[in-house]
């Protein structure tokens, strides 16, 4: 991955005639004008890492695995979203971490973070560098420096189990490498988010990472039976009881969606199953988006076993039915809204699966739309972040997000976002076009997620950070999540507490004092207010708090 | 249920002849003697409640709402184990409750909480009081006094939405009142542990309950989206952001699996589902537990989708195929082990689910029993406690236990545990029939559910104690979880440092502390070693134990 870009440059297709003719004349877009931006014309905060800080690192990871190289650390001085990427191109100071570490061991991992507990130091975890949210962008806080630690060298498969199906993977591992490794036992994983290409084993535990299958295989949450996590105050392996326990909480799920504030996670054992012996793939149109959202529960209440299940709302059926060369040109654009279904199994099973859901499809008003729909869309799945690369480059502002409700709410609240986006970026004197689909169903509800296309202004940054505001506060008072998928980092950060309550905040707090008493792991993410640096309640704090008083009883 | 029973004097079956003669004759028990106990010969504790703290929480729930009545006392002073059933036989003095509060609102609840943080008594909620692990025995520690919080008021559904599959229950609904009030709706909620007949919302919820559907609805767990919990340090509602979410840590599997230590459960958010339309019913006999066990695998790793999935081992389904009459009488046993499957939804549905694991199971070497050992089981299916009652009062031992593992590690857990109860009990004296089955099927494991009869000796209580200590030491050292769904209490605790390691440990006393500073929540429970004691982190608990510090960093 280039550092402003999703991904290389190489991967960067220019725009198409119709597309630039598209955002010129409705958008305002002012295609002409040049957004790329040059690595050397980058101005990068200067190291703060002390010479005996670097000593003394470089000595318990080696001194070839601590680097204070220009390119690394702008390689992890940012994730993914469209802010991140806005940012290289407005042209102020980009923050990067002090020095990058690229530790082999528990062990050495132990070593680092008893060090910086005692010598203020913050330490990032760092897998993919994915994120969307501001997750892994380094935030100094209140400490004299910040590293990264990246988790590039846990790249390995350890106790393959065929029988219970189970593989410990090593959280430093891509999607692809670990597919790899486990296609070469005739095993598959299954998790296959937009980030796939880059983002890692680690990365999807700590982010609760939901994938394209999920009807299938179920949440990256769901496939975790036990996480190898080092924290300040040692090693722990939550889940290693599983398949199944009533042996208290359930202690993996608070490491899971931890983010890299609590510990950083080295190793989990995941589910995993036989690559398939089939997919079959079928999709639909249905009149409206109501009709094929009522279509999808039905589909999921009753258990019908696709593998995945998708529906597009009409404008981005439209958009995802018309070849790109033809966006913008056709005045008939296709009708209806585009329902994607994909099977996986044995023969029987797939077969099977494929025909209950598809009558059940068809009983409620989905038209079939052939096979070919379908394998687009899994072919494409990919790469709609690099188109994203060229919209930015070209002067558009592009950003998605994505929450998720009860079926009974999913008008209202798709109707209260839909209506937060277009008013606020109207307000900022653009035309937008707002695309939704639901890609996660659950019995009890589904995921919404939304891709914006519109002009930027001149402060783009202040533009989408105004729009993403009123979004999200459209989101807390109309019942949705103010994440689904994309994890908290620090964009989510201010909605945590309507999200989890004042009492959730603490608690979680509580836990990070047990497992982090110094504060040094990824501060300033996923805790409001004052939580990044965390007042010690026993005293004996290494960082200089000692004597803070913890948070008042009743 | 009456106190030293699991049932009521009414339901209690004599013990047919040849059963009374194979435990006379094989095993030695002194079926002439009369092991029942009457109610009016039982010592029990005084109350310790003052009078001034019986005004306060009298005034708080109103006088008719406290009670320090014997009968009402004596019904919530012991669980349903063997060990509490025979504690009352065993003649010593029982501790009970001192009182038993019977709150009608959150509000009352949060105030008793309060009243009782500050005043030095210990709280034990009260659902159904089915525990067979210690879990509602009111331990008084170093409190003042202890109260019995009972739910039974906490008894309404509430905010039903159809389709969305959602239903508010009140905590002190037992599962028959549930399900009759969801029946009313057309609703079902399929959650059926063996404890059904008595067992509450809230109880199913903090003790992690199974079910025996739980291959078709899922655990408990799986099915809770929100709950209401009234800790002293106020009112909270995890779950409220579902169905999904990456909003950080899962904080209701936290509440999941507290035993009432960390704050009373009120009310709880769960799927259901529409009243099937059909059940489908077959039986299978395997030549061999292995090749049973392999064939439960495949259908659960391949999801060909059972609503009821179970395998005994060949003596339990020797029992289970023989009628009461004729056990111990028939020298020809039915051979093999017997299957149960059960199927349930739309007619389509259940008909392709049946299909499909019905030709699972034969190619795996099943030979179908027909319907009728099916429909029997599911007749039967909440009847055996009863049995147990019988067993005890005729002087035999009864009792059961659970865990769960991968299904590689089956075959090993299974023997060791199986060794460690018969080598145990023969040590006491006595013959053991040990049975196995599985009950609940995951993708990576499986449950293994054990029931043993043999006879009491002169101390049955010290005889029980120190099997379970050697069958509970080779789960731990065999790889299998130290409870599947029954809870830890106070029986398991002691292994509760080996199942989540001692950082886990204490993580939940770090959680305890930032809920129920003063400790009062269900003391001596879940949490090992001076945990129902909470050393006050922030010194201002207001149980006297302020100035102790907190655990030491690393």
């Amino acid at each position: 991955m280039r550092f402003d870009l999703w991904g290389t440059r190489d991967e960067a297709k220019p725009l198409s005639p119709s597309i630039t003719k598209l955002l010129s004349r409705v958008m305002g877009v002012d295609t002409d004008r040049d957004n790329t931006v040059e690595a050397d014309r980058i101005v990068l905060s200067e190291s703060r890492l002390g010479e005996a800080a670097k000593a003394a690192l470089g000595k318990i990871v080696g001194e070839a695995k601590l680097t204070q190289d220009r390119d690394q650390r702008m390689a992890r001085a940012r994730g993914k979203s469209s802010l991140d990427l806005l940012e290289w191109r407005a042209g102020e100071e980009i923050s990067a971490p002090d020095a990058v570490l690229a530790p082999g061991s528990e062990e050495e991992i132990l070593a680092i973070l008893e060090y910086c507990s005692d010598n203020r130091i913050a330490v990032v975890p760092f897998g993919g560098g994915t994120s969307v949210v501001g997750g892994i962008n380094p935030a100094r806080g209140e400490f004299d420096a910040v590293v990264s630690l990246d988790l590039r060298r846990f790249d390995a498969i350890e106790d393959v189990d065929p029988v219970s199906g189970l593989a410990t993977l090593g959280a430093g591992l891509s999607g692809p490498h670990a597919e790899m490794l486990l296609a070469d036992r005739g095993l598959q994983l299954g998790h296959f988010p937009q980030s796939f290409p880059y983002a890692t084993i680690g990365g999807f535990a700590v982010t609760r990472s939901a994938g394209q299958n999920s009807a299938g295989y179920g949440r990256f949450d769901d496939m975790v039976r036990e996480l190898t996590i080092v924290t300040p105050r040692g090693v722990f392996h939550p889940g290693k009881q599983s398949p199944a326990s009533a042996a208290g909480p359930d202690l993996k799920e608070i490491v899971m969606g931890s983010e890299g504030t609590f510990g950083v996670v080295t190793r989990v054992r995941v589910h995993v199953h036989p690559i398939p012996q089939v997919k079959r793939y079928e999709a639909f149109v249905f009149p409206s988006f109501a009709e094929g959202a009522n279509a999808l529960r039905e589909v999921e209440q009753q258990g019908t076993g696709p593998t995945v299940i998708r529906l597009s709302d009409e404008i981005e059926s439209a958009i995802n039915l018309t070849s790109s060369d033809a966006i913008g040109e056709s005045s008939q654009a296709p009708q209806g809204c585009l329902c994607i279904t994909v099977f996986e199994g044995t023969f029987e099973h797939a077969a099977s699966r494929h025909e209950e859901t598809r009558n059940l499809i068809l009983a409620n008003g989905g038209v079939s739309a052939g096979e070919a729909p379908a394998r687009k869309w899994e072919e494409g799945r990919f790469g709609a972040p690099v188109l994203r690369d060229s919209l930015l480059d070209a002067g558009a502002l592009c950003e998605t997000l994505e929450t998720a409700t009860d079926w009974s709410n999913v008008p209202r609240l798709k109707a209260a976002v839909g209506d937060a986006l277009a008013t606020a970026l109207n307000d900022s004197g653009t035309m937008v076009l707002v695309m939704c689909h639901i890609s996660h169903v659950y019995a009890t509800g589904c995921s919404l997620y939304f891709t914006i296309v519109a002009a930027q202004d001149d402060n783009p940054l202040e533009q989408w950070r105004a729009a993403k505001k009123k979004v999200s506060q459209a989101i807390e008072a109309n019942g949705g999540t103010i994440t689904h998928h994309h994890a908290v980092g620090t964009d989510h950060m201010p909605y945590m507490t309507d999200e989890i309550e004042p009492l959730g905040v603490e608690l979680l707090r509580g836990i990070k004092r047990t497992l982090d008493p110094a504060g040094i792991l990824n501060p300033g993410k996923l805790l409001p207010a004052g939580s990044g640096k965390c007042a010690s309640a026993s005293g004996e704090s290494g960082t200089g708090q000692a004597g803070t008083s913890g948070s008042s009883a009743r």
